[in-house]
């Protein structure tokens, strides 16, 4: 088995409302490489935050006092902080400037994933999307309207513990099941599998991210060849981990 | 920029002893994909460690009575726990029958890495290697007496918090710098890059589990059309955080 993964170069800035699946398949197509059935599309979480609005104006936010403090201690700004905030259901971990976060979606990564640099105008800032799963099953449903039986990950970037340099991981699936699970079977020596589960669709997200980079504005890559089953139950949940099980919140 | 990445098959049982390169160049040749210079061979640490004879018998190993009273409330193997207590440098976590260690790298993973499912042969577990950077730069090498200026990451399969399923990450590198950093590089909006450090090594050993799988034998994966930049003093020293900058641990 082969992958090939490219990257979809082209898109211009993207607006709210904007119909960003059929600029993704033009953009494709434009380079010679319409999307087809079976592809895997991988959408940087920015550029889907910004076709569904989910940008905030930094003055038209009013950071609460705990925001105002933490940010006036480490030079941040102050709007941002209060927007992370906002965006938490818990702060995993506040050490110096460093703010980790669980967000309403219960992913666990720094600032909630507001980020300040990718707004595309001076004074925004951008949320992830509302409910990335739902972001990714109507982007799939789209590229389906437009032909290609495509699958979805909705993706950003996060940093980990233990080890440095970040990597992009996925916040919302369309398509197939995230989590591959081993439980039961048995490896050619007959032993059970001690790995149990493999997330690829972190993996993927990874994959893609090597031909995106974070200095090109390249937010869309596809990886043609892996061989996925349709799943349209698919989400997130399954790799998001409940709390009782985790040794690390 | 477009990837192939591919898997090698067919490669026998490793013995220790093995000239693990020359048999992954043979088996890459005999399915048509002769290695080439700008290659990234990500090989799965088992048979790395199993070329270097990192295997031990489970007999000969006399647990200590901590191994042997945790591997009874357990159900858990005690020569296995009592490798992973000698391959380790710290407890990380131990709640029930998880034990997350700190392994003698320096690496955060589940019972040091130490695998029971893949030994080849029953009543022998595997060790990481020795010096994962090492093995990755002797494969490298003789990569390269072979004619094929490769870069080399040894990959292993570890958890982490808070997501559930396991991903492939790099334990050993050679030929190019693990880390890819923007600090000090501006976005096409002229912000600050938030995303300061990109950890390649990491996403390059994901993308080749991609193609590898952990259900069948294919412990070899080539990733092709990579661009990296010759570095010979690469070591996963860049990607294993200080315990100082460490929240987690």
């Amino acid at each position: 088995m082969a992958l090939t993964i490219f990257g979809v170069p082209g898109l211009p800035e993207i607006e709210a409302g904007a119909d960003l699946a059929a600029m993704i398949a033009e953009a494709a197509a434009a380079v010679g490489e319409p999307l087809a059935g079976g592809d895997v599309v991988v959408v940087t979480s920015k550029i889907v935050a910004k076709a569904e609005g989910r940008t905030v104006a930094l003055d038209s936010v009013t950071p609460s006092p705990f925001a105002r403090r933490f940010a006036e201690a480490w030079e941040k700004d102050p709007a941002v902080v209060e927007l992370a905030l906002r965006e938490s259901r818990r702060v995993v971990r506040q050490v110096g400037p460093v703010l980790i976060t669980e967000t309403r979606h219960g992913f666990v990564c720094a600032n909630s994933g507001v980020d300040q640099s990718s707004s595309g105008a001076a004074g925004r800032a951008v949320l992830l999307p509302e409910d990335p799963d739902a972001s990714a099953r109507r982007l799939r449903a789209r590229f389906r309207e437009l032909g290609a039986d495509a699958a979805v990950i909705v993706s950003d970037t996060f940093g980990r513990p233990w080890r440095e340099g970040q990597t992009d991981v996925a916040i919302g699936i369309a398509g197939f099941a995230p989590v591959l699970s081993y439980i039961g079977l048995h490896d050619p020596h007959g032993h059970e599998f001690l790995v149990q589960a493999t997330c690829r669709a972190d993996e993927l997200a990874s994959a893609a991210e090597l031909v995106k980079g974070n200095l090109s504005r390249v937010p869309v890559a596809v990886i043609r060849g892996y061989p996925w089953e349709p799943d349209e139950t698919a989400s997130m949940t399954d790799v998001i981990r409940e709390a009782e099980r985790d040794l690390f919140r």
